[in-house]
C-alpha cells in the first residue's frame, strides 16, 4: 500500500510518518517505507491517513431484541435500570443460533465499516448454561478474544449464592473451552450485579480454568471493582467512571489497563470518567465502544474518540492511541494496535488527511477497515 | 416504494404509519398507502424505517483549507476565536472555481450519504465582491437555497463602516441575483462580527434587493440578534445559545424559527441552548449541522439529533421533526420536510426499524438519502 499521506504507527508513541508506504505479505506488515514501495499488488491510499485498525476491547455483540424504547424513556427522565437487561436475555434465549449468528455478523460488519479490525466479544445475555455456551460459540466465529460473562447480572428468580455457584461451576465448565477471558460486573451499587466477594469467586474460578481476567467496575459508584482487578492481575478494568485516589494509585502501580467507555456515559446521560487524572498518574488508558443494547448501542470508535476529546479532555493523539494500542494492551496482545514489521496488517483508512479529523468531524463515517484480498 | 416497516410523514406531528408504501411520480409523492402499492418500478424498503429526508437549513459548504489543528488547539484549552476564519478566507480566495466546486460537491455527497436531501448553502468565506459572488455561484449549483453572507465577519484591514457599505452596496448587487437569502452574524460580543445597527443595515439592504432574511444570533452571549430577526420578520435566527426571557417571548410571538446548531456547542465545548424552554414557549425549533470548518465540521444530521436528545432534552420524535419539518419551515418551504401527496419525494432510508435508533445508535451511519432513478 502506498501514497499514504500520513501513517500513524503507534511505534513509538503516535509515530507519525508522512508520505509512507507499507509492504504486506500474508496479512502481516513486512516493511514500513517511504512512498514508492514495490509489490505484486498495489493499493493506492490516495494520500489519505492510515492508522492501525481500531481494537474494540469491550463489546456485547451477541444478542437479540430491541431496547430503543427503553433508551427513549431514559432520555425522557426514567432512571437507568440494569434490570432492563432482562428484555435482552429473554429475546436472546428465544432466538435461534442462526438468527443470533446473523445479528452478530451484521454488527461485526458494521464495526468493520467503522474501522474496527479486531474486537473482543462477551457472552452475558444467556445467564443459563446452555445459552451462555451458545453465545460463546457464536462469538468465537468472529474473534479469538471471547469473554465468558455469565456473571453479567444475577437473573431474576435465582438466589444470588446459587447463581454464583452455577457460574463458577457448570457454566464455567461449559464455556471455558470456548473463551479466552472471564469477566464480572462488580458493582455493589446495583442489586443486579456482584459484590466484591462474589466477583472474587468468579474471577478465581475463571483463573483456575485457565482464563484471563477482566472486570466491569466502578461504573455506577466508587466500589471494589478496580482494586479487585488490580489485586488479581486482570488485564483490564472497564468503565472506571467513579474512582477514588486509592483506585488511581492501584491502577498506576499495575499492568491493569483502565478501559473507558464514554459511549455509556453519553447514552445514559451520566458524568464522564476523569481520563486526565488517570493519564497524569501514568495509568494505561484504553477506549472501547461497549457496544450493547442497554447502555451504548454504538459501533463507532470515531464517535467514542470524539467524545473522549470533547468530554474527557484527551488530545486527539491520546484518543487514537487509546482506541488502538491501548486497547491492544487491554487484550494483552502485541500483534495488533500498532503498525510495525511483524504486526498484523490490520489497518483503518481515513477519508481525511490526518487522524485529527476523527474528533474534528464528529458523526462523519471517515474510517473503514482495509480489507486485504 | 413498499415494505416500509415504519413511515414517518410529519403529517400531522410525527405522523407514524406502520407497513406503508409510497407511490412516486417524477420525484413527487402521489400516494401514501398501506403496503402493496403498484407501480412501474418497485423499491423494496426491506422493512426499514423511512423518514422525510433531512433538511439542513444552515451550512457553509463552499470553502477550502484545513483547520483541524485549530480544533485540536481549542480542545487543548485555546479559546474559540472567530478570527480563525481568516485561514479559511485566505485558502478559499486562493482556490480555483474548479477546486471549490469539487470540494463542495464532495461535502454535498457526504451529506446525501447521511440522509440530507436538501441543504441551504451560505457564502461568507470570500469577503470581497468577486469571491462572494463566486461562492454564491458555486452554491447555486447544489441548491436553490443560496444565502449571501458577505456579513460573516469584518475582514482585517478594512474599517467596519466601509465594509458594511461594501456589503450593502456592490457586494449585495453582485450576489443578490444568485441568492434567495441574506444572512448576518449579529454578535456584538465578538469584535469580528456585527452589532445591531450594522446587522439592521445589512438585512434592510438585502430585503430591498428582494432577499429573504436570516440571522446568526446569540451564539456567544445574549444580544440583539434574536429580537432584530423577529422585528424584521426573518425566516430563522440561528444558534440561540444565550437567550433572555424577552428573546423567547419575541420568538414565541413570531413566525421566526429558532434554529439550533448543537454541533457547534459540541465542537467548541460550549453550553448547549435551552431547547425545552423554547418548545415550552411554543417556538418552532429547527436543527441543522452548521457544517463549517471553524466550529462544527460535521455533515451528520443523525449526530446532531443524538446531541439534541442527549444534551438538550428533545425527545427523539421532536429532534427528527426539527431536522426535517422544522428546518423546512426555517427555509419557508412547504415542498420538503414532510411526506404527503404533492410533496417532493425526498426520503431518507434508515438502516433501523424506527427513527428512535438515530439517537439510540450515536455515530452509526444509519441514514442515507434515497436516490431515485
Amino acid at each position: 500500500m502506498d501514497n499514504i499521506g500520513l501513517l500513524v504507527t503507534n511505534d513509538p508513541e503516535l509515530g507519525e510518518v508522512r508520505d509512507a508506504a507499507l509492504v504486506i505479505e500474508d496479512g502481516v506488515v513486512v516493511a514500513v517505507e517511504r512512498a514508492g514501495a514495490q509489490g505484486d499488488e498495489r493499493i493506492d491510499a490516495g494520500g489519505r491517513c492510515v492508522i492501525p485498525g481500531f481494537v474494540d476491547s469491550h463489546t456485547h455483540l451477541v444478542f437479540a431484541g430491541d431496547r430503543s424504547e427503553e433508551f427513549a424513556a431514559r432520555m425522557a427522565g426514567a432512571p437507568y435500570a440494569a434490570g432492563g437487561i432482562r428484555v435482552t436475555t429473554d429475546a436472546t434465549r428465544a432466538a435461534s443460533e442462526d438468527e443470533l449468528t446473523a445479528l452478530t455478523r451484521a454488527r461485526r460488519d458494521e464495526a468493520l465499516r467503522a474501522g474496527i479490525t479486531h474486537l473482543e466479544i462477551k457472552s452475558g445475555y444467556g445467564l443459563d448454561v446452555a445459552t451462555e455456551r451458545r453465545l460463546c460459540e457464536i462469538a468465537g466465529e468472529f474473534t479469538d478474544d471471547v469473554t465468558f460473562l455469565g456473571a453479567h447480572v444475577v437473573p431474576p428468580g435465582i438466589p444470588r449464592a446459587e447463581y454464583v455457584a452455577l457460574v463458577c461451576g457448570p457454566m464455567l465448565a461449559a464455556c471455558a473451552p470456548l473463551a479466552r477471558w472471564i469477566d464480572v460486573f462488580c458493582e455493589p451499587a446495583s442489586p443486579h450485579a456482584f459484590d466484591a466477594d462474589e466477583a472474587r469467586a468468579v474471577l478465581e474460578a475463571g483463573r483456575a480454568a485457565g482464563l484471563g481476567l477482566r472486570v466491569h467496575g466502578n461504573q455506577l459508584a466508587a466500589g471494589p471493582g478496580v482494586r479487585l482487578a488490580v489485586e488479581l492481575g486482570a488485564a483490564s478494568v472497564d468503565h472506571c467512571t467513579y474512582l477514588t485516589g486509592a483506585d488511581v494509585d492501584a491502577l498506576a502501580g499495575s499492568d491493569t489497563v483502565a478501559t473507558l467507555l464514554p459511549g455509556v456515559e453519553f447514552s445514559t446521560r451520566s458524568p464522564y470518567p476523569d481520563a486526565r487524572r488517570l493519564l497524569a498518574a501514568g495509568v494505561t488508558v484504553a477506549l472501547a465502544t461497549d457496544c450493547n443494547p442497554g447502555t451504548s448501542y454504538t459501533s463507532s470508535m470515531p464517535f467514542v474518540i470524539a467524545l473522549a476529546v470533547r468530554e474527557m479532555g484527551l488530545t486527539p493523539a491520546e484518543a487514537v492511541w487509546a482506541a488502538t494500542a491501548g486497547a491492544a494492551r487491554a487484550l494483552r496482545r502485541d500483534d495488533i494496535g500498532h503498525i510495525a514489521v511483524g504486526a498484523r496488517a490490520d489497518l483503518a483508512v481515513l477519508d481525511a488527511p490526518t487522524h485529527l479529523h476523527l474528533a474534528y468531524r464528529p458523526g462523519v463515517p471517515l474510517a473503514r477497515a482495509l480489507e486485504l484480498a
